[in-house]
């Protein structure tokens, strides 16, 4: 509270040039923009970040949904405390609440196996394999370009996986212009070293989700183990720490306002290049039709779980799941007419289109985008036709009852002809997701979910039902509330797919074995198998298209935006990226600015002792008595606790080691702004800014509060 | 949105030397701080601000409740639009909506009355009477005291009252130390003559009052009407324009981030000089007491009343204000709670204990502060015994019949001899307190507030009922929820004041009259009469002691103070002050900045169609076409809005002339940041920020939207 912006002058940021722009490139874009990035105050050569397995690069890892980056010679890992957050509380029992109490590893050998699931992946290599992937394809027609361009995407998997140990993906870039293929080294031994207390790492919680200013320390140490010839291994007490061949540094020093930064990571997924018919009808009917469902679903859950019952505790992540959209919906939504999407996006197709116009060569961009048009407008009626089908398949029993049903349909094929998903590699997780539901699931809520969907598929126009659907549920256009009630008493009475064991079994049926099981949600799952397949077989054939003209319709772009001196890098992919840009704070609002640090008074002053604004007293303490260590930015007065950025960044980034010219790590990227949510659809410079935890902070927290000087010395501290 | 604080850099303001100051100052202070006024960049003569019916000075009126100012030779006076809104809901039918069109007089013809009980006072002289007011009551016993300067403070105002057309008051400054007589030219034919419509006027409506950022147009016109001889006059056609000796020059150029500025208007009341024990009191008891009774009553009108009822109609504005206290609450906790109100008053209060204590001769201030906090103790102890009771008189019917009763008891007495309330001199708004409940009034609602309070007076042990209040309405120790129903259905079925006539008519009734009416009411009014008159005579004998005490205080803070260099300003009573400072945004939360100035783009921006931010049709055109005409502030490429500066204000400053350093009219005062709302206690420089509207905005709105072109050419309009 103590520090103020002063002369929070108007001059207008966006008018002067400014070397900050979006853009989450791939490595090998990076010498592309050299010039730029050296402009922009890199310190390390620009090309050095091409090198994958080299400094810094060979650093950075995947942890499947998060990233993280190794920073000590012993496969020390440093990602998000929420992505660490689910092997804390696997860890966390009555006596021992290390979700409360923050967890530390005294010694190596007090550090604890992750929830299962957990994987550090290491890239260790990456090939072009864009030939073998489109060889022969334009020709064919588009379901068996989809199947032939998925077979091939399995078998070069396949292949890259016959090194044990490695887990291997093809990625598609450009819409299927480009593919890559990703050979991982696999880490299966992930071991929690240390979390600090969701007090601290949690801080704010769902309240402070998506806000500015934030108070979150969300970091957490996980640390890579493989078997003692360095070959990935399951956990085993045998196993040594990886020696990962590059770390970071970590600096002590941190970052000031308008200082060059980077960030390196995982990006899941953006939709950049969309078509203005596929924004429009995302933005005009997909977001507001699931938002309002949304609203009705978690109204139902909380009726269905109440406050403080059993059933509540299970379903606390989905509803924090779906509060979490609900609320990121309401970000798009509002983002998109803050940002006028539907214009901006309108304007760049007129654009695009005036300048395939203008020279005859480019007539085939034009018939391609046309086609895409097409497309893009089935794809949409197949959505809304399908709408209340497709979410009557989501309560959780008729789900599982769908995928065992279909994996001893793919189990009849050789392994490599099976869809992705039910191959031999995907078993680990097909089980775990099977198991899982243990933990989440509740028949009265489950039962609640359904009818709400089920009462939504009702209210369509006959014409608009499934005939399959409704005989195999026993609906007729007369069905009333209190007959759908009775089915779903029969259909719960009488399953026991609720119970773990009898699913895990299940894993193994044949098909006939599955067609012959009276229970009722298996039966449904087989009565409409054909139906899904066909509703698959549609999709793939729609995809198959778009494999076709995308690919021309980014080339169009990429061409266009090359003759506007413009570098077009691809959507993101959950590939590894890098986003360049600086310490910034921006204007949310007319009026309002956004500082680009919080400090840790800001702490106290939001602290009100109650969770989630319950930091620990001895934090609260430390701060009082202003014991900051050599930790503060001096501006601040303080120690820096996060800090914004303008750098380009969407789900799968949180974990990112955040960069300083000298690639030594100054923080975690950890979330976005309110105002951000919508940059997946269009990067708005004046608005978009990215949430990082300070490394002085992270150095303070584990200096200071929870002791753990061990790790700090374990790492290599710049300061 | 397009306008970003450039280099928000974290210095920190508040080390660094600032001129500006709290202090809402008596026009005749301020030639002590004229040093410091220079110093911070007035242009005109600190002295002229002493000469209250001089120049800029006589230009100040007060409109009661508000603030407001001459800005033309033809008795044109601005304030703001929710300080005139009764007057356009007063002439609005359903065909003349003027709350949503807005209002426009085309000539001074088509002027329309304001709402009834509407006046503009223009002070004509003020008069120190401290001698007369303070002669021989130090010796009196305190209910004496009290007493004898009641009666004095009546004879003055009689005596001042008999120039006729002047209304008179005697204000306490300093806890008594000080009495100034203000004699007030009541202008009584107060005509509406231009409100933009509410969408403008009213902005943001609820949702944005007391926020950061804001986009209200805050202003209003009405005309100051007297006898073609000059004098107050009731409306009349013959009536002429009041030709007021000063008026304001309006800018058209405003300020800019850091200009001096300052504004002259009525602050209503602040508590800046209480001990420790009252801030506690009010603190841990009277607010979360009273927030929590807040809510629950609020939940009993909305349902008794429920949207889209009649009743709500009714009630619509109590329940605005309801909501408006709970927020100001909230507000005022929060506040305390984040500048540490306790601790700093502690701290305070122990210095000037020390002081006191560091000379002998300082003894006589110890025993006053002493005596201050028994006096305080006892109070807090009375409002905490009879707080049930005190809400119990809440209700519309039970008030009105006690204000009736006590009105023929008094009027038993001759006229100077009355409470003051119930003086010849009050009955214009004494009636029209009667006549209001009209438009107020739902006997359903009434009862249900009633029921509210009464529960919450059964609840209290025995002990603390009142025995005599008990036995009136019949109550006894066992009596149950459906017992007070029922006496609670007696008397709503068998009153008759809730019908205007009976209670006018009840004006004229004599004592006896009174007391044989059989309106259940009436006779707990009755009933209840001498209890009431003990309450305030032990009310009345606590003020005497202050009275005595205060002025002692007052000069141990004043003397305090003055050693450090401080001048001591007196609390705010609803007389002319001036508050002077700069326009300055600020930092309400560790990590945010408030700008200094918002901007049309803002409107546009915030607008959803939908009330309270519905902006007209005209106004978002204009901006998107960016007509800005010669209103824009270069650094914002726009026209501001609203502003922030750090000005001292409190409730009764709306409507007040924000001026530049000529003088120059360049804003309304209309309101305080929510972190501000606790400065009535504790002046926070870091957090207080008073918002105002922009005379560029002002006329922007009149020349572009509203085509107030005669206006703009009736006032001197500086460019």
């Amino acid at each position: 509270m103590k520090n103020v912006g002063i002369g929070l002058a108007l001059a207008p940021l966006w008018v002067s040039p400014s070397w900050a722009k979006e853009g989450m490139f791939t490595p090998d874009q990076l010498q592309e923009v050299s010039g730029e990035l050296k402009e922009a105050g890199i310190e390390i050569a620009p090309d050095a970040l091409a090198d994958l397995t080299g400094f810094p690069m060979g650093a950075i890892v995947s942890l499947g949904n998060c990233s993280a980056s190794f920073v000590s010679p012993e496969g020390l890992v440093v990602t998000n405390h929420h992505c660490a957050r689910g092997s804390v509380q696997f860890n966390s029992t009555a006596e021992k609440n290390y979700l409360e109490d923050g967890f530390l590893a005294a010694t190596k050998g007090n550090e604890l196996p992750a929830a299962p699931g957990s994987r550090i992946y290491v890239t260790t290599r990456v090939t072009d394999v864009t030939a073998r992937m489109r060889a022969g394809t334009t020709k064919l027609d588009p379901l068996e370009r989809y199947k032939i361009v998925e077979q091939r995407s399995k078998d070069i998997t396949a292949e890259c996986e016959l090194d044990a140990g490695y887990r291997c993906q093809v990625a598609s870039f450009y819409g299927g212009a480009q593919y890559k293929l990703m050979q991982r080294l696999e880490v299966r031994d992930v071991r929690l070293v240390y979390a600090p207390a969701d007090a601290i790492g949690k801080y704010g919680g769902d309240i402070d989700n998506w806000q500015w200013p934030r108070h979150t320390g969300d970091f957490a140490f996980y640390r890579a183990y493989v078997a003692p010839d360095g070959s990935a291994a399951d956990f085993d007490e045998a196993n040594v720490p990886y020696r990962p061949k590059h770390h970071l540094k970590v600096s002590a020093s941190g970052l000031k306002d308008g200082d060059f930064v980077m960030a390196a990571g995982y990006p899941g997924s953006t939709n950049r290049y969309t078509l203005l018919a596929e924004v429009e009808n995302t933005f005009n009917w997909t977001y507001p039709t699931f938002a309002v469902l949304l609203q009705d679903w978690i109204n139902v859950i909380e009726k269905a779980a109440p406050e403080g019952s059993d059933a509540r505790v299970k379903y606390e992540s989905r509803l924090a799941g779906l509060n979490n959209f609900e609320k990121n919906l309401r970000g798009q939504m509002e983002g998109a007419r803050r940002v006028g999407l539907v214009d901006r996006r309108r304007s760049r197709e007129t654009a695009l289109a005036n300048w395939i116009a203008s020279d005859g060569k480019r007539a085939e961009y034009g018939k391609a985008i046309s086609l895409l048009e097409t497309l893009s407008e089935e794809s949409a009626q197949a959505a809304r036709s399908n709408f209340w089908y497709n979410n009557v398949s989501r309560p959780q029993l008729f789900s599982a009852a769908r995928r065992l049903f279909r994996l001893a349909k793919e189990r009849e094929k050789p392994n490599s002809e099976r869809k992705p998903g039910y191959q031999d590699r995907d078993m680990t997780f097909f089980r775990q997701g099977l198991e899982v539901i243990d933990r989440r699931f509740d028949p009265g809520v489950d039962r609640a979910e359904w009818l709400l969907f089920l009462r939504g598929y009702l209210k369509q126009p006959q014409e608009e039902r499934i005939a399959k659907f409704d005989s195999a549920l026993g609906l007729s256009a007369e069905t009333n509330d209190e007959q759908l009630g009775e089915i779903l008493d029969r259909y719960y009475a009488n399953t026991k797919l609720g119970d773990s064991e009898t699913r895990l079994e299940l894993m193994d049926a044949t098909v006939s074995e599955l067609q012959a099981d009276d229970d009722p949600f298996m039966q449904l799952a087989v009565a409409m198998y054909d139906y899904g397949q066909q509703l698959e077989m549609e999709r793939d054939e729609r995809s198959g298209r778009a494999l076709a003209l995308r690919p021309t319709y980014m080339d169009a772009i990429t061409k266009w935006q090359r003759a506007q001196d413009q570098l077009t890098y691809p959507d993101a992919n959950s590939t590894l990226r890098i986003t360049y840009g600086k310490v910034l704070g921006g204007s949310p609002r007319d009026g309002l600015a956004y500082l680009p640090f919080t400090s840790l008074e800001g702490i106290t002053a939001k602290d009100t002792g109650e969770d989630p604004f319950n930091s620990p007293a001895k934090q609260l303490e430390l701060i009082k008595a202003k014991d900051f260590g050599s930790y503060t930015l001096d501006s601040l007065g303080s120690v820096p606790v996060n800090f914004l950025t303008d750098l380009d960044s969407t789900g799968g980034n949180s974990g990112s080691a955040t960069l300083n010219a000298k690639a030594e790590l100054v923080g975690l990227l950890f979330d976005g702004t309110f105002e951000s949510v919508n940059s997946d659809w269009d990067f708005d410079t004046r608005t978009t800014r990215t949430i990082h935890v300070d490394s002085r902070y992270m150095l303070w927290v584990m200096d200071k509060v929870d002791g753990a000087d061990s790790l700090i010395e374990e790492m290599d501290i710049a300061r």
